[in-house]
Parts: structure tokens; C-alpha cells; sequence
């Protein structure tokens, strides 16, 4: 049987899965590829660094050097996270005429187009399934299972911290600090969890899949974005009695006059798919011209479900699939003009929850009803709940407004104005809302 | 731009479907496919025929021979339903040069190792997406995706027509009958439904998947099967009593000693994803060794979905993608010996649910009780209502039994010698359960 020699740069804990499946695996990958995938190295930062897993000898090293000097090994997957030297090491790598199937989507955000126009000049091509939700092949099903399809919108959970911290927040009621030194005890969270809960890790992988879905060019900085790490027990308790939960939901959208996008916790009403999106899972609904709604669900990293996407790539690359599709396909040309244009966030429709503490005397709703009339905004419902004659007696009390359809302008506009106004005393709260 | 010249044979609903995105979209197939996907030719039974789309001249013709004899026709969308003369065209098709993408499954589940292996003889491929769930790319999800791992198990709702039924006797309480009749006026349903409510559409569709997931070799046949047909509102309003929906379930299990394979109605725990598929949708949950569970849900049938699928595979075959899978994956091989054996039925293990009308005197449920522990069937639950004192006085009543684990053979035996006792008072329905 023909032999394609592999190597993994990086042995972290993806690194070590990918290995595992070649190792443990052979009769499965060489099924499916036609051919053996040989592991023939390794490279680790630390060689004395004791392993989960025990490499045949020879294959670890701590030279990529040796990799890039070996002619034999001919796809690499690339397993260093960051930018550099990620980003060079790729370069290097695609020079000395290797194939990369790679999980970092920072990098792709960030440098996607120069590293794919060089792969395209070097006649290489880099897969990059388990760069976006690892267990669900979102990629492959964007780039070609619906390649008949205009694709007209595409919304998800792309972010498994952080839907799990949301999860056991509403689920437990336990606080956010508690939740997150959960996560991070059973390996859900970074020792840093910024990028998670931030939101900016939703905003890469949205980035990524507005691309293949839409031909956008998007700086994933460009996209709107709100994280978790702000989100109170509060809101989550009302959200539960307006019969939603709150999710971090990145949302790509096709309107008339561009591409909305944005990310931000979102009450989804209960019920809906991916309002029952549970702990550190993932889910993407994908709606397609022809296709109609398509709804995918899975682990969204982890270990094993990362590796199964990187070995997978690995099995493309290998039999020569990924080079056809990456051939055709112009991921993040910078030849290509972006087929889509970003529209101005603050046109963007949606219906909004405000909570706001409001001193509890007369003219208060009034007050804030007129602010939300005078920016066009109408509302849907209202939450206020008396004191009671022998509860405590509060004040500022707690005010929640749902409303209908009003633009990201005008609730912007309107919030401020809102937390201008005396009977406020706070800041104001305001969530979009999915139906 | 390089050109593929593609024919339609069979311009049925699908067929329209399929010459719609090729003629109406032929920027998005181009992008995807990186050269024209252009229809040459499109065969109709009748030329006289009013169609809903409108054929650019020289397009439609009457004649497959004019297809078989075009050398500049390589790639054919195949859509003729049944097994003859739809084999024998497929066979001329391929042996004149062309690559194969058909949405006909019972033609594969039917003869597909004699088809898959001339293709390989003859160095063409067949592409099959459409032919299971066409809204849900299953087909391109287990071959290549998930390639990394040992499908572990696999079950779905497979059947468009029948979810619709059952969701509607469900939410509506509408009879078996009428529901038939909407389904036939929406165009979810055949005229003669009997393959789709009857079980063998589903246990074709399941044949397809357990000979890509497991490499079983599967005559659909032999897989045991139960439709829809007789399902009794009854149980539909006591499983929902006990906190299920009914579902016509296909399911793949891999065990120690072989493929576990059946379809049937079943009792599934409401909340679960499989339980709120709801109407014409289909969805399919494959649990892989490495990647987890992986949940897909999307439209099960129709013009468009199907389409998509044909289209998806037609943009494959022509970038040659199709050819590469073909070529690596040994599908329905008879030169290949199956990697797992179906396993016994009579020993696989699961929960079930029985109703039975009884003699509404003592000692009844005694001796029931006493037939299923001699088969070592333990019971969970049960449901007896009394006679009220005001109501009908009704004799046989009805008994429902939840059972815990017990294998299929017991159960069966068990409902032969319950349904031989005194009490009862006629035949024993029994349902599967998954919780």
C-alpha cells in the first residue's frame, strides 16, 4: 500500500489525539485514504517533557528544522496556536513543499489571506476543518455539501466555554467567578479564558465561515461583539421567566444591502435548537436557498473531537481532495473583490431586552416609554414587580422591557439617553433577542 | 472558463429542480466548481408535456441514446425512480464514459454492489448523496468528515412521509387516514405511500449507512422492520402520557458480536433532539469513537433539498472529487468481505413498551406479570385505569407496560404467550423504547 509520510508540529493535547488516531488507527485512516498515513514525526517543544502517549522511536524531535529538511514528509499537521511563530513556521513549511491541515483559527483570522495566496502561488493548500467548531465539519459542509445553495443565513454557538459557563449559570445558579474556575478545573477553560468569554473567539470562527459562506472579507475585528464575562444572574433568571435562555450566539445574516453580523449573548427562545445547546457543545443552523434550514450539532473542541477533524484533513490532503477544493476554491483571495459588503451595524434590525434599575415612583415608565417611542422603538412587554407590604423594601427596582423589531441604532441611541435620565440610577443592560 | 457538460436524465420533480440551479445559478455552481456545469441535455418521457421550467432550445429531448451516444456528456444526473429500466441505464450510461449522480435508492440498496463494482471496472463513479435525507449531506458527512472514526452507532428519523404522519396524528389527534390525504395534497406522500409508511424506505436508507459506516453488507430485507401503517392514536396519547413521542426510528448499533439493526416506531423521551423532529424533517445522530455525537437535522425531502444534494454531487464528480472517494473507498465492493456481521436480532437488547386489552378481573395482571418474568422481562411502569364509578363501565381495558431492558427474542416470545392467555383479549402491540 502507497505510504504518505505525516508529521505533527506541536504535541499539545490536539497534537497528542492526532497522534493516537495514526498510531492506534492505521487500518481506519489507511481505509479511508487508500493509503498508510505514517506518523513520521514529531515535533515537541520540550523532548524530556514526560507524554500521555508513547511515540515510536525516532518520530519525536524538537527540530521543525528537520521536518522542513525531510522531502519524504509531504502534509504536516500544524498544531502550534498563536500567531508567531505559527504564522512563519507555516510559511516555512508550504516552502519546503508541504500540504498543512492546521486547527488555528486565530491565525487564519488574522493572516488568512496572505497564507492562502502563498499557498496558492506555491501550488500547496491548507485544510482547516478543525479551525471552526471541532466536532461538527462545518467547513466541509459550507465548502461543498451546499455548494448548490446561496446560503442566507448561518447563526451558532461557536464558543464551548462559554456556552458552558452560561449553561451551569442558568442551569445551577452559580456565579460566574464558580463557573469558570469549573471550566477551567475540567479542561473547558484556558488558565486565561479571555479570548473565550470575550467573545473575540466566536468573532474569529464567524469570520471564517462568513467567508466560505458569503465570499466576505471580514476583519473579525470589524464584527459587533458583546462576551459572557459581563452577563449578570439576573439577566439569565429573567430570560428564564420570559421563557428564553440566554446564549452567546454568533449570527451572519444576508440582507438587500450587505452582510449582518454580529456576536453577542442573545435570549433564544426556549424550545428552539439551539436554545437546548448544552454545555460545551456547539451547534450551527445553516439556512440554504435550496437546501433550507440545515441544523448541526456536536462537541465544539476537546480533545478527541479536534483530532477527528484534523485527521480527516489529513485523509483529504492525503488522497488529494483538499487540493482540488482548495484549487477551486478562492479562500480568502486577496485577488478576489469580496462578493458581499459588511452592513453598517447600526442599521441592522432585531428585538432587544433592556434591564434597567429605575427609582420607584411615578412617571419612571413613562419617562423611559417616551425615550424608546421617540427612537421608534415599540415594546413588546414589560417586567416590574411590585414591593410587596412585608418584603423589603426596594429601591431602585429592577425594570425589564422587551421589545419588537427596532434597529441597533436607535436601541444604542436610545439606551444612552435612557441611562441619562434621573429616575435611572445605572447603567442599562441590553441583550438582542432570537425568536 | 472550462466547461462539464452535464445531462439530466428524468426531468421529474427533482430533475426540474436540478436544471433550475443549473440554469438559474450558474455563477454559484461555477465559483464552487471552478469551470461551467452546462446543461446539454435534459431526457423526458414526453417531449408534448407541459413543463414548469422553461428548457433552453435543443435542451429537452425524448431520447437517452442521444445522451449515451454525446462523448462530450460525461457527467449525468440520473433521477428515474424504480429499479428497471433505471439499472440497465445506468449501466449504458457508464459504459459510454459517463460519471453517475443518482438520488435513486432503492436502485442501490437494490443492486449496488453490481452497480458500484462495474463503475470501478469501467473507472467511473457514482455519487449518491440524494438518494438518503436529501436536505442532510449524511453521505459526504460519513464518508470523508467523520473518516477519523469507528462509527459507533447510528439512528435517525429517515422518512420524511412518515414523521409528517405521526407528527401530525400526534399534535392534532388527526387519524392515520386523513393524515394520509393531507400528506398526498402537500405533496409529502406518493399516491401509493406503502414503501415510505410500511418501513422499507427507511430500511433502504439504513442498508446505505451501515454499509458506509460499518461496512456492513446489508440486504435491506433483512433488516427488521416495522412502518408506521398500524400505529394506533392509542399509543401515541399513552407514550406521550409517559412522557415520549412515537417515532419511526432507523437504528445502527455496533456490538460486540455484530451490527444491531432495525426500524421501527418508537417510544423517544421528549426533550431528546431525535423527539421534536417534528413534520417532513429528517435527522440522523451518529455517534463517533473520537468526535462524539454529531447531530443532523434538516429537510428530508422535496424538489429543492433533493436538488441540492444532486447539485452538490454533480460540482464533486466535475471537479473530480467524486473520483478520488470513488476510487479510495470500496463502496458496496463484492470483492471485499464485510468488516461486521448483522448481528442475531433476536438477541439485541432495549426497552419496550406493550398495550394490551385485558379482562378487567382479578388476577389479570398476576398472570401477565407472571409470563414476562418467566421470559426475564422486568417491568418499569404501568398504566391501568380504573373504571370510574360514573363513567362506562369497560371491559376488556386497556394495560400498558414499560419494560426495562430485555432482548428482542424474549420480547417476542413473551407477546406470543401473553397474547395466548384467557385475559387478553387481543393482539399485544409492542414498541420500542429509547430514552
Amino acid at each position: 500500500m502507497e505510504k504518505t509520510n505525516i508529521a505533527i508540529v506541536g504535541m499539545g493535547t490536539v497534537g497528542t489525539g492526532v497522534a493516537r488516531l495514526l498510531l492506534d488507527h492505521g487500518d481506519r485512516t489507511s481505509r479511508h485514504a487508500g493509503r498508510t498515513l505514517w506518523l513520521k514525526k514529531a515535533v515537541v517543544r520540550d523532548l524530556s517533557k514526560p507524554r500521555d502517549i508513547e511515540l515510536p522511536d525516532g518520530v519525536a524531535t524538537d527540530s521543525i528544522q528537520e521536518v522542513i529538511d525531510d522531502p519524504e514528509i509531504t502534509v504536516v499537521a500544524q498544531l502550534i496556536g498563536g500567531l508567531e511563530p505559527a504564522r512563519q513556521i507555516m510559511l516555512d513549511l508550504m516552502e519546503a513543499g508541504k500540504d498543512i491541515v492546521t486547527a488555528n483559527k486565530a491565525l487564519l483570522a488574522q493572516h488568512g489571506p496572505e497564507l492562502f495566496t502563498r499557498a496558492r502561488e506555491l501550488g500547496r493548500s491548507i485544510a482547516f476543518e478543525a479551525s471552526v467548531a471541532g466536532g461538527i465539519p462545518i467547513i466541509a459542509n459550507i465548502s461543498q455539501c451546499l455548494s448548490a445553495n446561496q446560503i442566507v443565513s448561518l447563526e451558532g454557538i461557536l464558543n464551548g466555554t462559554s456556552n458552558f459557563i452560561v449553561t451551569q449559570m442558568d442551569e445551577r445558579g452559580a456565579s460566574y467567578d464558580d463557573v469558570v474556575r469549573q471550566a477551567q478545573k475540567l479542561g473547558y477553560a484556558e488558565a486565561d479564558p479571555a479570548m473565550d468569554v470575550d467573545g473575540t473567539d466566536a468573532a474569529q470562527k464567524l469570520a471564517i465561515l462568513s467567508h466560505l459562506a458569503f465570499g466576505a472579507t471580514v476583519d473579525w475585528a470589524d464584527i459587533p461583539k458583546v462576551g459572557i464575562d459581563g452577563l449578570a444572574a439576573d439577566d439569565l433568571k429573567y430570560a428564564r421567566q420570559l421563557g428564553y435562555r440566554i446564549k452567546l450566539i454568533g449570527s451572519a445574516k444576508l440582507a438587500e444591502d450587505g452582510l449582518e453580523l454580529s456576536v453577542g449573548p442573545t435570549l433564544v427562545k426556549k424550545g428552539t435548537p439551539l436554545a437546548e445547546v448544552r454545555d460545551a457543545y456547539n451547534a450551527i443552523r445553516v439556512i440554504g436557498d435550496a437546501v433550507g434550514p440545515v441544523f448541526y450539532h456536536g462537541l465544539g473542541a476537546g480533545q478527541m473531537p479536534t483530532a477527528s477533524a484534523v485527521v480527516a484533513d489529513l485523509i483529504d490532503t492525503a488522497v488529494g481532495r483538499t487540493r482540488l477544493t482548495f484549487q477551486t476554491l478562492e479562500y480568502f483571495s486577496i485577488d478576489q473583490p469580496p462578493r458581499v459588503k459588511l452592513r453598517d451595524a447600526d442599521t441592522i434590525e432585531g428585538r432587544y431586552y433592556f434591564r434597567l434599575p429605575v427609582s420607584n415612583h411615578p412617571g419612571t415608565l413613562a419617562a423611559i416609554a417616551a425615550v424608546l417611542a421617540k427612537h421608534d422603538i415599540s415594546i413588546a412587554s414589560v417586567i416590574q414587580h411590585e414591593n410587596t407590604e412585608d418584603g423589603p423594601q426596594v429601591d431602585p427596582v429592577t425594570l425589564v422591557i422587551m421589545t419588537h423589531a427596532a434597529t441597533a441604532g436607535s436601541a444604542r441611541r436610545a439606551t444612552e439617553e435612557i441611562e441619562s435620565l434621573e429616575s435611572v440610577s445605572g447603567s442599562v443592560v441590553r441583550l438582542q433577542v432570537k425568536d
